[in-house]
Formats: structure tokens, sequence, C-alpha cells
């Protein structure tokens, strides 16, 4: 694998859930995903295998995780064990964040390169 | 581990290079560093195993692998495979960046924990 420069907004969005997308960047081992929420916009709750670092950028981000609530606004940061059930709302205005997996989301490269097709 | 929930802004500052401070979120698998660089500061020719992946929050990060110098301003990102040798220099209005790690750079949690005591 040779290094990659892009610019975020020229890469293809491809959606997480209604009101939120992403625009991600793959490399072997991570990924970096740069994420638009729109105001009010949820995503259920969920679990992967795959650990997550994250860092809010602009807006908040509520994070629910074993039943409690984070609200986190910018230059806020967060780790999500792999297998962990978490949830997330946006506030009023919305959200960009930066999510970070390891290893590689798989489902996510699949459904990106099928929404960029 | 357990979810973790942290301000960047609270996070003790550790020293990368002359200029360039580093505030760390360690996962197990990945780290992020919330990046800040002094107005025309570098980071000289290195490389390590780990690999790295960032994005250009704010300012100019000029980032030279293979002889070639990449400007890259806000949201622009990029992977740099383990073992590319890269340096990096800062524009006058300097820079935030945030880096990611695969795997954690042991250096930089020892160098962390050691400006934090």
């Amino acid at each position: 694998m040779e290094a990659r420069f892009v610019r975020f907004d020229a890469v293809d969005p491809f959606e997480l859930a209604a009101g939120v997308t992403g625009r991600p960047l793959f490399g072997e081992r991570a990924m970096v995903n740069v994420i638009e929420c729109a105001p009010g916009s949820t995503v259920a709750p969920h679990s992967h295998p795959h650990e997550q670092l994250g860092i809010v950028l602009r807006g908040m981000q509520a994070l629910i995780v074993d039943g409690v609530t984070h609200e986190l606004g910018p230059m806020e940061g967060y780790v999500i064990p792999g297998d962990v059930e978490h949830s997330a709302f946006f506030g009023p205005e919305g959200a960009t964040l930066i999510d970070v997996f390891t290893p590689v989301r798989d489902d996510y490269r699949e459904r990106w390169e099928s929404a960029a097709s």
C-alpha cells in the first residue's frame, strides 16, 4: 500500500442511517470516517467487534452506552471497545464527527463501494 | 476496557517536536492524537511500523513522502503505511491535526505519561 492523500469533500458519501452520511478513508488496519449528521438524526443501538474512537468537530453528539447518555461537544472524544452496544443522537444544529475503526469495517467498505458505483 | 469520554483540552499535552504538541486518546488497538503545531514548526524525517491516518482541521500541513511534498488544508486526509519515511512542516498560521495510529504507539504513551507525571 502506498501513501494516499484525499480531500474529504471529494470523497463519495454513503448513508449510515437516515440523515447520517460518512466519507471514509481506508487504511489497511484502520479507517477514518468523516460523518455529517442532520439536526435531530439518530443512530439505533448496535454493536460491532471493531474498536471505535472518535471526536466531535461541530455540534453535539450524545452517545448512549450502558444506559448512560454522554453529551459531547466540539473537541470531545471517545473510545468504545469492540462489542459494546451503543446508540447516538445529535443536536438541533446537527454534528460533524470523525470516527476511527480498527480493524477496517468491511461492511462500510462494501456499502461505500455500492453507493459510489 | 470500558468506554471512555474525554475533553481534549483537558488532556495533558506532550511534546512531539519543537513547537508540536499532542493530546492523546488511547484505545487498545488504536490511538487518536490531537496535535497543535506552531507556525513554521517542522517534524524531521522519521518512520515507525505503525500505520498512520490523519486529517488536517486547521491551517496547513505539508507532508513529504518519497521526496514529494503534499500540502494539505482543512478536511484533507492521509494514510501513511507503516515503515514509510515521512516528514512535515506547517504553515505561517500553524496547524491543528488529528493523527491516528494503529497499533497504539507505546513510545507516545511513555512520553505522555512522563510528561504528565
